[in-house]
């Protein structure tokens, strides 16, 4: 095809993780009214999944600390979504290790979710496979998330992705967890991410940051190589410099089954509330731990700080820490 | 090579455009003091052009409506620079049809300036070739901007190409000025200009707006495809969504003639005042320009009104006009 961009992709799916990856900002204490407008929004506008946040261990993470949707037990979600008798498709993240999976996932005819996306470290894999396989036989679609892959050394992603593309999960998901890749290393991830995927059935996805300004340019990246599970969020809401905005995503997309006007909607009645509230996207300090391929916690504990606009400060602390 | 981006090519020029674009925020009326600190900036960040402002028209603009870096008149630049003995060159823009060139610029063996930069549409070719040939027999470097490249017709842009390719420009730059491109746009662009320039000795060069966050994305793909003359601005500053920013720039080059620590230090101590007066970057209206291939006028009107976060409004209003 001469100019791809004018055309679309038909098995190409959009999910939503606003609530989920910006629950990181506010320990997931969004009020129910927002929750139910960008549910609401992802239905209008033809979004293929939502992620409602977390299967956080109640053991771990005290319930006193964190909103219903670092948990989502079936009650909460069900306030929200009612049966979800709607197109759209209901996910929860289960962090390995951190996630009290054996009871907290339910027998999937029990609940109103139809996938459980695993997150793991590559360290936690075994783990991730276990957890995998759990919700699988429980009726669930999973699917796997392979955390900060900017830091892992090839070999082990090869052995990583091996074991991976042996499990139920139906799709492996390129996740640059520090904001710190470039377009040209996401071509070579999800390259490599198919030809483990390749005759399995397994989709391959992408999941980016904003570190660098660059997740909106690497998810499309990530498209155009092959990737048909795409992460996004309203207004990019995501920790630190968030994720790749929807009201870009879907203005770049062409099915004509998504609309972006439900987007601007919830972007004019909800955002500047959030905004007026938290701070996220490719601020100075964010620019910098992506640039290093760090975490961003140190930026986002900067930021926290009396002189959050003091950059320098931020850049020559982490260049004497780099030393 | 099999990782690229690891090592650098020295060829590769970046040209500071704060002053220039970042004054089409302002009538160019920004003080004293911070025109030197970007000035400073550029020479001891290792930056190789930076352009202070237009050889805009005094007929056309009336002095008392806009600052000094409307016209850059001489004593106006060596109040900043002296003589600029450094290894910074120093570039003015001047507009086709907006400009008294035969008049306002000096030879330059009289001009602290070494580069003009003609701007021009591909309606005001014949203007900008004489332009060019001016700068040019007065002893400039001149390069030149074609603007609005993504409305451009092929065949117009095939014959503006073909005729300014026979000009003694030194670069054509590649100016996404409603930032409505995608990547695989810049690729396209810059292999065709490319193609027009093999030969002559010329370089392509690209200078992109940020309204779908591409900026500094697209400015990487134009580099993959062989563009040596990067625009880009401190912290993206420029009219509208801005401009690529020059934090993320120069931590993508890996030329160790380039430093950060003076960025972020301009960043830290000029940065906050400007933001607290003027606004710029991917707001929703200038994305939805973006998005529509449109100048972003409309979106500068709607963000001066009462509204400004009334996306879906403007959004709506931009459907209805398409109609």
């Amino acid at each position: 095809m001469t100019a791809p961009w004018v055309t679309y992709r038909p098995e190409l799916k959009v999910l939503d993780c606003t609530i989920r990856d910006g629950g990181l900002i506010n320990d997931h204490m969004f009020e129910d009214g927002f929750v139910k407008a960008v549910y609401d929004t992802c239905v209008e506008a033809g979004v293929d999944y939502m992620e409602v946040g977390y299967k956080g261990s109640r053991r771990l993470f005290a319930p006193d600390k964190f909103g219903a949707w670092k948990y989502c037990r079936e009650d909460d979600i069900r306030r929200i979504v009612g049966e979800n008798n709607t197109n759209l498709k209901l996910t929860a993240m289960a962090d390995a290790e951190k996630t009290d999976y054996h009871e907290d996932i339910l027998p999937a005819d029990h609940s109103v979710l139809d996938v459980i996306r695993v997150a793991t470290y590559v360290h936690q894999i075994p783990t991730a496979v276990d957890m995998i396989k759990d919700a699988h036989d429980k009726g669930y679609e999973v699917t796997v998330n392979l955390m900060a892959v900017s830091v892992v050394k090839e070999i082990e992603l090869d052995q990583a992705l091996e074991v991976l593309a042996a499990t139920p999960a139906s799709t492996i998901v390129v996740v640059d967890s520090y904001g710190a890749l470039y377009t040209e290393q996401i071509e070579l991830l999800v390259k490599k991410y198919k030809s483990f995927t390749n005759g399995t059935g397994k989709e391959v996805g992408i999941h980016a940051h904003n570190n660098q300004q660059l997740a909106f340019a690497n998810t499309i990246e990530a498209i155009i190589h092959g990737a048909n599970r795409v992460d996004a969020t309203m207004a990019g809401l995501g920790r630190g410099a968030g994720n790749c905005p929807m009201e870009l995503l879907l203005g770049f997309l062409r099915n004509p089954k998504f609309h972006l006007r439900p987007i601007y909607r919830l972007l004019q009645e909800q955002m500047p509330a959030l905004q007026s509230m938290y701070e996220w996207g490719a601020l100075p300090p964010y620019i910098i731990t992506g640039q290093l391929n760090q975490h961003p916690r140190a930026a986002i504990s900067f930021l926290s700080g009396p002189n959050k606009d003091a950059c320098l400060d931020f850049y020559e602390k982490c260049m004497r820490e780099e030393a």
